[in-house]
């Protein structure tokens, strides 16, 4: 019985599962569907709603594609994550084109985006629940914007971390992001986090011993 | 009687006003200051949570520095506009630096970001409106934020305005902006915000009859 695989799902990922009628708990399971994604598979191009999907294996990732073809990296999504600006339908106030990829083989409930958006519209708990994690959602995506588009921080951050490498002569760099935000006349909070996206890009590798660099070309690619 | 005006300011602004206790209407009045900026003045610097701020008169001007000290302006807002994003204590996910500046002499009402929180934190109606506000917001800024860092439309745009008032020797271009998205490659709508955008910026004036150019200096700069 599908619904009661989907009731099981929902039950953990949604806060707001239990204070909803069984009615709407019913028509949001008949109106999902079970997906699997291979890798490499372009999951919703921002031409039409593609529904809230819920990431139960594998991970999808959200980008932004210039007329020229060339993306970058908004976020990643991975088991037990939700993604909301698939539906635009959810979210009428979402004006601008995203793309969602299965970055490796996925599988995920896709929630249908007029279903969805009926049963919030009776519940504000679900309604407070979407808005909220696309807030989240938006203020990291600003977050990454800023940083790359508007401070070169990860150009920045490329290159002390070749300088370093170059001078310690060696791939793993010993210094907390402290220090290195010091060196860098950064803030600490903002070096974790390029970290955090460099690693999530698998250009380095952050551990408690340090940053070890995993693609050096890469890394010289954004010191450009 | 401060309380009074408050009440009939937020009875016309708010859609929740009436949905709200008596207590809670009190409440927020009670935690509202009146507030004149003078043209120029920072309002809010990302550093604190500075509260709900509605515009009553004038116009704010909301925008991101760079470390360089560019700014680069997100969006305005005018008579009637609410500011959630200077409220980080309300919008708890806000994790990017905005600032915020009167760009004209502006009479403005302030409802305290504790109180704000606190109000909302029981009326599900007005965590929705302040949370759709912010979606709304955040959806216009990474529009803006794409077109011009990103696909460099406002340099495309910048460009085929400079070229085309050259070619007919008149600073006023009588195309419609679905021509002008034609000559440009791109779509109606991209041109229209991106002009709306421009003549936010005192660039252009955009009417019925085309677009007059009232800025060239500022035209060129973004050519380069």
């Amino acid at each position: 019985m599908p619904e009661t695989t989907f009731d099981t799902v929902y039950r953990e990922i949604f806060p707001f599962w239990d204070k909803i009628s069984d009615k709407d708990r019913e028509y949001i399971c008949q109106n999902s569907a079970d997906m699997v994604y291979q890798k490499g598979k372009n999951i919703h191009d921002g031409s039409e709603c593609s529904g809230v999907i819920l990431v139960r294996s594998g991970s999808l990732r959200l980008y932004m594609m210039s007329e020229e073809g060339k993306d970058i990296t908004l976020y990643r999504l991975h088991r037990g994550d939700l993604c909301m600006l698939s539906a635009s339908c959810v979210l009428n106030a979402v004006t601008f084109d995203v793309f969602v990829d299965a970055e490796e083989d996925s599988e995920c409930c896709v929630i249908g985006g007029a279903a969805f958006a009926a049963v919030s519209e009776r519940n504000p708990d679900i309604r407070i629940f979407a808005l909220e994690t696309a807030v989240s959602r938006f203020s990291d995506v600003m977050w990454v914007m800023q940083q790359i588009l508007f401070m070169s921080m990860d150009k920045r951050l490329a290159i002390f971390l070749l300088d370093e490498s170059a001078r310690i002569e060696s791939d793993i760099i010993a210094l907390t992001h402290g220090q290195i935000a010091k060196y860098m006349g950064s803030a600490r909070e903002v070096v974790s986090r390029m970290l955090k996206y460099f690693a999530g890009e698998g250009i380095v590798e952050v551990s408690r011993g340090g940053i070890k660099i995993l693609d050096k070309n890469r890394l010289r690619k954004l010191t450009l």
